[in-house]
């Protein structure tokens, strides 16, 4: 699509609000007359825009760079058990449309299902083709992001989705795990500049390293795997076969299992009032699991030392008895000056809105989508 | 030193036993007669060799390309509270001269101290001056090699001892944690292919990252932190201020203190032939030990992903109840195909052999200043 000079300048203007081509020149170890010709025909081909002119550092007014949003449009794919949520959105992440999908006469996915349901909303969607599509997979993904390697909770097993949607669709196709999709997102459309770790709290749990400007993906697909960090030496069964992960104490699900266990109402916001108004158990079970998730971003902060970690929660969760112990637990257990302890930056919510997880993950997605189409497939 | 083609050559044959041509052309995106001629500009120099003539892809015989260890020497110094073990070796990590190196009059080292033994002990070497220092310090460690942040071990804060090593001795120097220096070492002169985690047991845990073939430093120069991972709320205080640190559980230090308060011998060879005569405190304290050890290495493998662990560790422990423990926790709680789990790439002993650790360190560190000396300072 684009040429290797035109990847390196896309690359360095993905997810930034505006560069000036002096910077992009210093920061790329090439002249500006080399950026201004690849900036001038970026910008007749309508991905870039110049932005107003301000001062330059040599004085002189600079108009700095940035993607034009409207450039292209893409589609973003978030795929649960029983639905799948699709956005269209511009390179910006602005939402253009949203559908809901769900699988015809059965229960769950399988691939054959997803890729018709994909292809068959894609024709009924008006106006420019989309330039590309991400989907986001709650499961493990390959580096080169075509094959679902193992999805645990679609029951899927080496799938070659990413190739499916290619053929069924005739569009360019990325796969991401859900939560490298949620961070890839912010990365993209957050304006979230540097390194961070994001920690996503559905109903199950996940998380996405973004570390010197990269998504880190790890060796079998399988980073931010933070669910299945083992946190109780013979806890709970989790779904995954083993004993013990934080997703069996700190998850959704898990809140919902115990306040049914207790006998109280299993909803994050139900178990919060609960809380509030005394009930014994639901204290218990809000402490627990805060605490909990503390513990396990405490180690993984001890491990990749990010410089900022953001946290995707339901607003009930983060302003209350989860959060609150969730914050102390992480304060009182990481290094001095590292993200998360008193001295250092604080564990910041992610603002996802009223956007449902599903949402938030379609959203991640459209990211995905975008920055293959920006920056090439890395 | 090197251009920068040179440097992006010398970063593919880091550390490898050798590489074609057309490997290196591919890898690089190269064509073959670029690779030649700047192939042929480093034989000059020296820096590289070519081995014996193989069938080559094409089915003409190619002559791979790797570094001349003797090109150059470095020197690797790794620091303790209490002394220096300073290595010269060349650049493939054989070691040509050791000292070691203790503070004058008093009990530990002071920055200006350390920096007149190094200089001393440089001027004494025999022969050609060596092209690099690489220095390996229990602490954190700036992104950029230059300052020691902080290290509890030498009481030091805010450190720049890699300009005050330069001013004293004229040779280009960089500093990295200890855990990192491992790390690099294993990498450039362990012959290492492809990613990894190490981690280190000696008086404290260090662990350091490959990733993508970088080293993973963190925001704060803390990645692999692990010691300070909270494996115990409310647990035994820790150096560091905190409470539960996986160095209060699983640490040479830690198990010498656990051995002296149970009536036992301290050291980890006589700890373990007491567990093997049935002392049942021996027992708890090896397996608590190497379990708790292991826990921390499987939420480090969940949330990092790499494909596969190295454990530096003493012998007796590896092969004793530590290790058994460690490895039956690590297989109990890692996703099925990761590394330490039962079906996946096993949890292997780093080759250090008799060295003790700091002379393992040393030799990081050596690896380290040959990195820089061979790659640049990335």
């Amino acid at each position: 699509m684009f040429s290797p000079a035109q990847f390196q300048l896309l690359r360095l203007l993905a997810g930034s609000s505006g560069v000036s081509r002096t910077a992009l020149a210093r920061r790329l170890g090439l002249s500006k007359p080399a950026i201004t010709s690849t900036a001038r025909d970026l910008i007749a081909l309508g991905v870039l825009q110049e932005g107003v002119a301000l001062p330059g550092e040599s004085g002189r007014p600079s108009r700095p760079l940035s993607i034009r949003p409207s450039a292209a449009n893409v589609l973003g794919i978030a795929v649960a058990a029983a639905s799948a949520c699709l956005l269209r959105t511009d390179l910006g992440g602005e939402v253009l449309e949203r559908r809901i999908l769900r699988p015809k006469g059965r229960s769950s996915w399988g691939p054959a299902g997803l890729v018709a349901a994909v292809r068959a909303a894609l024709r009924r969607l008006p106006g420019k083709p989309p330039s590309g599509i991400g989907v986001a997979l709650p499961g493990l993904v390959d580096q080169a992001g075509r094959r679902c390697i193992k999805s645990t909770q679609l029951g899927w097993d080496e799938v070659e989705l990413a190739d499916l949607l290619v053929e069924a669709t005739a569009t360019p196709t990325r796969l991401e795990n859900d939560g490298h999709a949620l961070a890839r997102g912010l990365q993209m459309f957050g304006r979230q500049p540097g390194d961070f770790a994001l920690i996503s709290i559905g109903v199950g749990i996940g998380s996405g390293h973004i570390v010197g400007g990269s998504l880190l993906r790890g060796s079998h697909g399988g980073a931010g795997e933070i669910a299945h960090a083992p946190m109780r030496m013979g806890g709970a069964y989790c779904l995954c076969g083993k004993r013990g992960c934080l997703d069996t104490v700190a998850s959704l699900r898990a809140l919902a299992a115990a306040a049914a266990a207790a006998g109280l109402p299993p909803a994050p916001d139900s178990l919060q009032a609960a809380a509030e108004q005394g009930a014994p158990h639901a204290v218990r079970i809000l402490c627990e699991a805060g605490e909990t998730l503390g513990l396990a971003v405490a180690q993984m902060v001890q491990t990749v030392d990010p410089a900022r970690v953001i946290v995707a929660a339901p607003p009930t969760l983060w302003d209350g008895l989860y959060g609150e112990s969730f914050r102390r637990t992480v304060a009182d257990h990481v290094l001095s000056g590292f993200a998360g302890s008193r001295d250092g930056a604080p564990l910041e919510a992610a603002v996802t809105g009223d956007a449902s997880w599903d949402e938030a993950a379609a959203n991640g997605a459209a990211g995905v989508a975008a920055w293959r189409f920006l920056c090439g497939d890395v």
